[in-house]
């Protein structure tokens, strides 16, 4: 068993690390963040000491109990089974059902077909108009699952995205809309989205978990 | 309240239908299937009434208890939570995270980025060589993951694997290996999940569950 205090290995501006960040500080879990930058280097994602670590070469990966968890919800989870205050999963289970629901459709429904590997190989695939081409496939993949989360919300969302209490749907709702804004979706068609988001980001665990204030956070972009 | 059977919206094909099919067999819960046709008049899930039930124009949907449900793992996690006999997801937390980190390691890491509406963007970006790209495509999304899983699996996994009990990340990885064999991916390196593949298959769920015995797989392919 591990001593110590827990170990994120995280990347400032990957959404998926964030989720994990929001759910440490609204926990209260003090932690260590080891940074993995996914674009120095090659990627620091793909040396040989963070594979053996994690062979999906991706963040976040949580060393936590003496056991190591890759994938963000499946450490959210734990973390909630494990660290039930304050609960992120309401305890209804149809509810349960709907947090989770929303979870997946921005997990596996948006976030893969966006991230930085794959508009990597849409690149390469493309080969001509390549910038042009990454960003109208980004923009494309957010907005299909927003279109989406934006009439599921409407049946939903209280004050955050399900009922009145910040569950592991608002974890996952926050770092998307951020990847949307660098992408410069256009926003008109989601206020319900953009509501809950601002709501969310007055909250302090979202502030402190934020892209721009992370241990490996450039100068340039600190706020 | 719903009075009658739950109904499964569900594409023969599909592999997130099929976790929940193995899921519902598992548990021994009698349902209705209603077929959509991902294919059939460009797309049964783009009509207009299947687009009210899920924006996500995606199957599985699960409507059960009153409410409905999308995304594969909600429903099977729902499933979980109110029949949970028998068990998919071990008591112990540390081995419910292997179960979950290996479950969205397929379905947000994988099968996202191989599946039928990804494969076609892909073929539009590309031109030329449509097929070969797509092929290509397909393998390398799922060779990076099952090279990934394979390795993972070798501390997890017991007859199954986390262990040797059927759990969610065998309801992922059955349908995932038959998406990798229908695109021709060499297993060669995947001995571990091979092995495993081979005596899930041998279990009654997985066999009533399969796509080639579905109300709506198409004569020729019935087995």
């Amino acid at each position: 068993m591990q001593a110590g205090k827990p170990i994120l290995y995280s990347y400032f501006r990957s959404s998926c690390s964030w989720r994990v960040r929001i759910a440490l500080a609204l926990k209260g879990i003090a932690y260590e963040t080891v940074p993995v930058n996914l674009i120095k280097d090659g990627g620091q994602q793909f040396s040989k000491d963070f594979q053996a670590l994690n062979p999906m070469k991706q963040v976040p990966t949580l060393k936590i109990d003496g056991i190591t968890i890759h994938q963000s919800l499946a450490i959210i989870e734990y973390l909630e089974e494990t660290r039930p205050t304050p609960r992120l999963l309401p305890q209804d289970p149809k509810k349960r059902a709907s947090v989770r629901m929303i979870s997946d459709l921005i997990t596996s429904g948006i976030q893969p077909l966006q991230n930085l590997s794959i508009l990597k190989k849409v690149g390469e695939v493309s080969k001509d108009l390549r910038e042009e081409t990454q960003l109208t496939w980004a923009q494309n993949a957010i907005t299909s699952g927003f279109n989406a989360l934006e009439q599921i919300l409407q049946s939903t969302a209280g004050k955050y995205c399900v009922g009145d209490e910040v569950t592991m749907a608002d974890l996952c709702l926050v770092p998307q809309v951020a990847n949307a804004e660098r992408f410069k979706v256009d926003f008109t068609p989601y206020p319900t989205i953009s509501c809950i988001n601002k709501r969310l980001l007055a909250l302090e665990a979202f502030q402190v978990s934020h892209p721009c204030r992370q241990p490996d956070t450039p100068t340039e972009l600190r706020a």
